[in-house]
């Protein structure tokens, strides 16, 4: 099991990294968890060459430009990393990557999401070890049928009793069909290893908050696009899409709605609207990774099936960015 | 065709009943629609019987309890009066019995629904004759793989032509199983005589309202639970199932919002999630129907195949009210 | 209550019309619903003129052509009839004037779909003395998620025991979202007013054959496309939209099947593949409207929302009909 | 790429195994694809130990047992071996370990199924290294929203293009969520290393016959449920998961359909279908390995999150299996 987050938090800026991993290997307890997830995380996509290998320049570049922001942390090996593109063993590297690359006091959430709970477990260990802070797991659906709340509360319960790091359980029901109810989230909300839920419906994060009350379970927003009710409804903070391209304002974002500025925070959420439709829900990856090109980032291509984006909606995008007032191009 | 309906208002306070109709019906342009909905409209559960006929008494002795609250109007005919069992014979009676209780003030919304495009016209038609200043339009769906975008367009053009009132459309995802894209509502906005939408999602909301900016078109939210950031999001107001039974708070929230209050309207907002997601989503509209049973309205039975809740659920309802704080029971 | 069909076949083809009427619904018992469904019924497409309203005389014309089909009767006010579209009252004036119509041997099954169990008794009433032998009664799906197998029950009990004729179940899940299970459908095999049911997955209809063995409950394949299988499976006959164009071939079919002749009935069925798909599944009301109108038949144009077919489109059908050899056109 | 199937059975009757697999991935053209699809396929449960790790010596005492069977040969990795649970690695190593029991004369399809179409292609590549003569490939589905037509082409077209083995398309809706249209099925049967496609609705089954005419393009049904109706309609065989535990049956039923003993094949397949809806739909794969344990297979327990079956649901399985009269238990 790891240590505790704090712990961990407190090695990583003060001891050498080899120490430091050892350590946290051993000597710490996972229930203690006592990092917290209050703040944007932007979920990395994977930078493929024109191969559709992995680019690990790219990433180390990509993530040199993030580091000048300032997220809470990083999540790497969810959709927005073409997750069922993206191998085990490619996700670990990345994982071990990216935590040789940022600062010791950025969190490092790993994807380690597989269908069957013993891979995800096995997955989970190895991203521990490698520095993920927490993992991110989406409920398994190729046999959606049989994913009753007993399937449910095995897969996660025994994920959060096996792996080193707390576990966020990550629910999006538009890629798995299953709407994870609030009463299972709330069973799950009291396991030591369970740190909290990334979800979507406003109403519901609400509803998560009310019924976990008490509870040291976090919600966070899984979209940019409802930042701001997301937090009034008592989401910590988000794992956001838009914050690959658009880090600073998202951040801003957090920040005015934690510290409750709400009149500036509507305005800035109201801005982040039409990005947040045209690049997460219109054109998705391939849309995002453009983004990227155009603002200096290493989008590149995606991995096949996922079909790159046509030289005429370039434009359109080119457009909704600079329209967004946050960049001059 | 209508009169304006600032007109329609003003002659509702200052002429007898029966020559503001007559006058209504032939002296004013729809295309004036000048009223807004800017505010709470409860959609009101239709009352039935113990022989499952509409019990216009009862009607009467709840419409008499809502005037007491400050909402801008009345819904009668969507999903929370079970508009699918109630004939448009039947939708009609009910806007005409409601026209002669409810005070001039207050707008009256006929859910003017029917599948096909030719009876949801004469169904809107014989509404603004009864006194509706409005109707609202759920999109058809049994032949969904048909409801293409010229279909919707052509739907939802020919009925606002042919109405004497303003049409409000009705997007409504989890019945239809089509989600009208923003695109869609767009260009449906520039219609004169479609003055509004009722929809679910808040970034789509936010969407919706950026889209239309510079048009007349006013955005519902369509649920209490997300009044406030529906609001935030651009919506005038609502129509919210759990104004129903929580008339004076949903109002209240929806002044709080409008008003910039965002501390109080925070805490209001979360006092209304649980009622919000038992009543509407967990029970449906029998829930709501016993909720109002419990507060003294007549809830009564729905029409089968509704069930009516079980009676160790009427418990579960109770106790939700009294934890909400609102009531005394 | 009915008389015993078997009566009430006899009573039409020996008894004055009046006489007939009167006396089958007042001495017979539905209980005893003797005939049976063992053949091909049209689900005859409702014509309108061109404003739209229901057109009797083509009614009467088209009915004229099928009379000279083998059909063994005809259900009307289903799906194919444009079943949303088409009130209660047409439906009846439609059941009324095709039973003036069509010879006392055939079967007149009336679609008495209502979303409410009240009104869809009401309409099986008025349908039985109006002269329909039988109802079919397709799952009320508006409030999916209540349609719980109590509810489902209720409905279909509760219409069959005030139904004066026998209830036929029709289960399209495509339609409703929601697929009646075997055990379901089992359970109401038993009562003496359920006649069969119409369904379509050919596993599934195998399936009820072996759970309602024993039980006099009859299946009918939902499409020309699979009415093979289907009396493979078991089905004793089919309700087949395109047996509206293809009549003759689709009687033949059943003919071939039942008496097992299962080479020329296969060979007869792959030519009926081609226009089921292109007819039913790509084009459907539309493009069967547009085939009537090729074939001689009054077809015309649906009702709105439904899009007539596109000019281009009309020829792609001409060309279906004449490739599958039964026309020369 | 690989040598012609023909030559490739050749060689592996008459030479070493060394020899034979070293000269088919050298000296043959996958374009000849000379073998044929007729025949039965049982999906191979992957046997799991009690540490949920591949127990290979199960795998060898159920391919003994299952060598006695006039199968036309093996398909490993798809929803039937818990494909989403068993990474490539395992399914490579299954397959590797299969070609080396199984006769010369089996075919061994590998599924080769990855959400990115790269891995699909590497491990298509392995597969026919170790020895399988064909894979199949599901639709990847994780981004549902953009697998247009365009991305599904490239897909199989590139798979295909790369694969020294035929490619077999899955197509499975209730999984993917997306259903393949003949259209495209059609433009992809034109490729000359894409075999054929396990498909599932008659009715489509049959229009894919009509569409691919003339092309050599291989259809199986998917079920056993359905396979004599899936021969009528123009497949040649099927992988069937019930030819797991009814082997000798199903391939019965496809002699007898294929040899046109209509009669007898009507007979047969009733009796398999109550085995098909308890086993495939009701229980899936737990309740196919129940049933193998039942019979004398090594079934043993899925993988989580997939639950093993209740001991009371054991019951109803064993009876349903005595029921069958195929076995005396």
């Amino acid at each position: 099991m790891s240590m505790s987050s704090k712990s961990s938090q407190f090695l990583r800026k003060f001891a050498s990294k080899e120490t430091k991993r050892s350590i946290s290997m051993t000597c710490s307890l996972a229930s203690e968890r006592q990092f917290s997830l209050n703040g944007v995380f932007p979920p990395l996509p994977t930078p493929f060459d024109q191969n559709e290998n992995v680019d690990f320049d790219a990433l180390r570049k990509n993530l040199s430009l993030w580091e000048k922001i300032p997220f809470k942390g990083y999540m790497v090996g969810g959709s927005n990393s073409e997750l069922p593109f993206v191998s085990p063993a490619e996700r670990l590297s990345i994982v071990k990557e990216a935590r040789k690359v940022i600062s010791d006091d950025k969190l490092l959430i790993g994807g380690s999401t597989c269908e069957s709970t013993k891979a995800t477990c096995e997955l989970s260990e190895a991203m521990a070890k490698e520095g993920a802070d927490g993992v991110l797991v989406l409920l398994p659906f190729y046999f959606k049928s049989r994913m009753n709340e007993a399937a449910i509360l095995d897969h996660y319960t025994t994920v959060a009793d096996k792996s080193p790091v707390p576990v966020v359980i990550y629910n999006m029901p538009i890629v798995t069909g299953i709407d994870i109810p609030i009463s299972v989230l709330t069973k799950l909300s009291s396991h030591p290893n369970i740190l909290g839920v990334k979800d979507g419906d406003v109403v519901k994060l609400a509803g998560i908050k009310l019924a976990t009350e008490g509870q040291k379970f976090e919600i966070l927003a899984g979209s940019a696009g409802y930042l701001l009710p997301g937090i009034l409804a008592g989401c910590v903070g988000g794992i956001n899409g838009l914050a690959v391209v658009f880090g600073e304002a998202v951040c801003q974002l957090h920040q005015l709605a934690m510290s409750r500025q709400y009149e500036k925070a509507i305005e800035l959420q109201m801005k982040l609207i039409q990005p947040d439709l045209m690049l997460m829900r219109e054109y998705g990856v391939p849309g995002l990774k453009a983004a990227m090109d155009i603002l200096g980032y290493y989008g590149g291509p995606p991995r096949k099936p996922l079909q790159p984006i046509k030289e005429a909606d370039h434009g359109r995008i080119r457009e909704c960015l600079i329209k967004s007032g946050f960049f001059k191009l």
